[in-house]
């Protein structure tokens, strides 16, 4: 028995690239393997979708969506995982290699929304944008050349995702679902105000501290029902603060 | 793990390349894998080794070798297997999935030199091209897109051929260990205490409740960095409460 990911819950989003002909070509890949849904986060050169390395994939091209953030190109996702050559960034998230990334992303894909993320060329992604994901994933380049070509390196997860069929394993299922990212963003956002209201977060740093949530947030892990659960708390703490501030 | 393959044993060759920017582009996928190796049977462009493409892999491609037949690219080795998309020529050879083909390779290049070829990127390898080769392999791309790029076609040949070696599978997790069972227990009681205070639990509910809350942290599987930040936080918050509440 085996069981094929569902690629069609896959998102692969591009994150401020540089070059068009990179995302046409990213876009071609993905079409070879049966990746269709693309997202573009603020590319630099708007005018993309004429990329003539996107050969045979002009109509995924055509319907790849573009988003101001990358908050919004991953709201309707419950897995967000970021690319990452580790360079000389401190590593303030899990890291798995491609292959055991591969194995946890398939996993997933059967029944939920998986984001994967691929930096700009030249700085890849940004802490604040590493902050939207919940693990990072490295394709295993050498550690004389790191770096590979942004498209080539969206060939090679497609590839790896689609790789195999899995032997279906018996596992004891999860009773709830993964969280989606919007409800995240809404703990996230209360959490915030309960912590300035209580004094925890100075007004000053309040955009790095959401952050700094968001990333801890994120390795909680938290399937959906807690979320709701911890929502409702932090509702009320807030709700209760507010009225001791107005009393 | 399987027998590690000897990616010295590897030699890329590309046939006919019409695009140079393909070859450059190729030797870069080569490189970042450490498939140093790359043979050029009669490039279209003579002036390959200056493409811009090949970022990182200026010493590689300066050692590539040129070759005027396939006969004379492959005679040291002792598998030479061709790649191909299979359009509507008829097939000679026997055809293996690039993940069967690869466990084939990786096997082979234990010990021997094995040949892999790319035919150029309109016309793929000639039938000449072909009976130099022992079998094929082929990439899994759809039926309705199945011509790939030729460098992301080297790419994901090379990455599979390293895929599954302990180089590639090593795994950095972060040092930062799980939480010992005194701090969640410390940040349950705080927890307990805001909630009450906030009037989220009624406090004929109070035990039920903590047992549920106990529950809740232990499936965060809490980091102990990130146990302490969240310890901080409640105190910050119960502190707040308690001060609003005797004010």
């Amino acid at each position: 028995m085996t069981s094929l990911p569902n690629l069609a819950n896959l998102r692969i989003v591009l994150v401020r690239t540089r070059n068009p002909l990179n995302i046409g070509a990213a876009a071609r890949a993905m079409s070879n393997f049966g990746a269709l849904d693309l997202r573009l986060v603020r590319p630099f050169e708007r005018a993309f979708r004429e990329a003539v390395s996107a050969v045979g994939a002009a109509p995924l091209l055509a319907v790849a969506q573009e988003f101001d953030s990358v908050a919004e190109a991953v709201r309707d996702s419950s897995l967000v995982v970021g690319t990452t050559a580790i360079g000389n960034r401190e590593l303030l998230h899990e890291l798995y290699s491609l292959q055991d990334a591969g194995a946890k992303i398939r996993r997933r894909l059967a029944t939920e929304r998986v984001a994967v993320l691929f930096g700009s060329e030249k700085t890849g992604l940004a802490n604040r944008e590493l902050s939207h994901c919940h693990w990072l994933l490295r394709i295993p380049t050498r550690e004389e050349h790191r770096s590979m070509n942004l498209a080539q390196a969206v060939a090679v997860v497609v590839y790896e995702l689609l790789r195999g069929t899995r032997k279906a394993t018996a596992k004891c299922k999860l009773t709830s679902t993964a969280t989606d990212t919007e409800t995240l963003a809404r703990i996230n956002a209360v959490l915030c105000d309960v912590l300035n209201l209580s004094g925890y977060i100075h007004s000053r740093s309040a955009a790095s501290a959401e952050e700094k949530l968001r990333r801890m947030l994120l390795r909680f892990d938290l399937r959906s029902d807690d979320a709701k659960v911890l929502l409702g708390m932090l509702r009320k703490i807030l709700w209760k603060l507010q009225s001791n501030n107005s009393a």
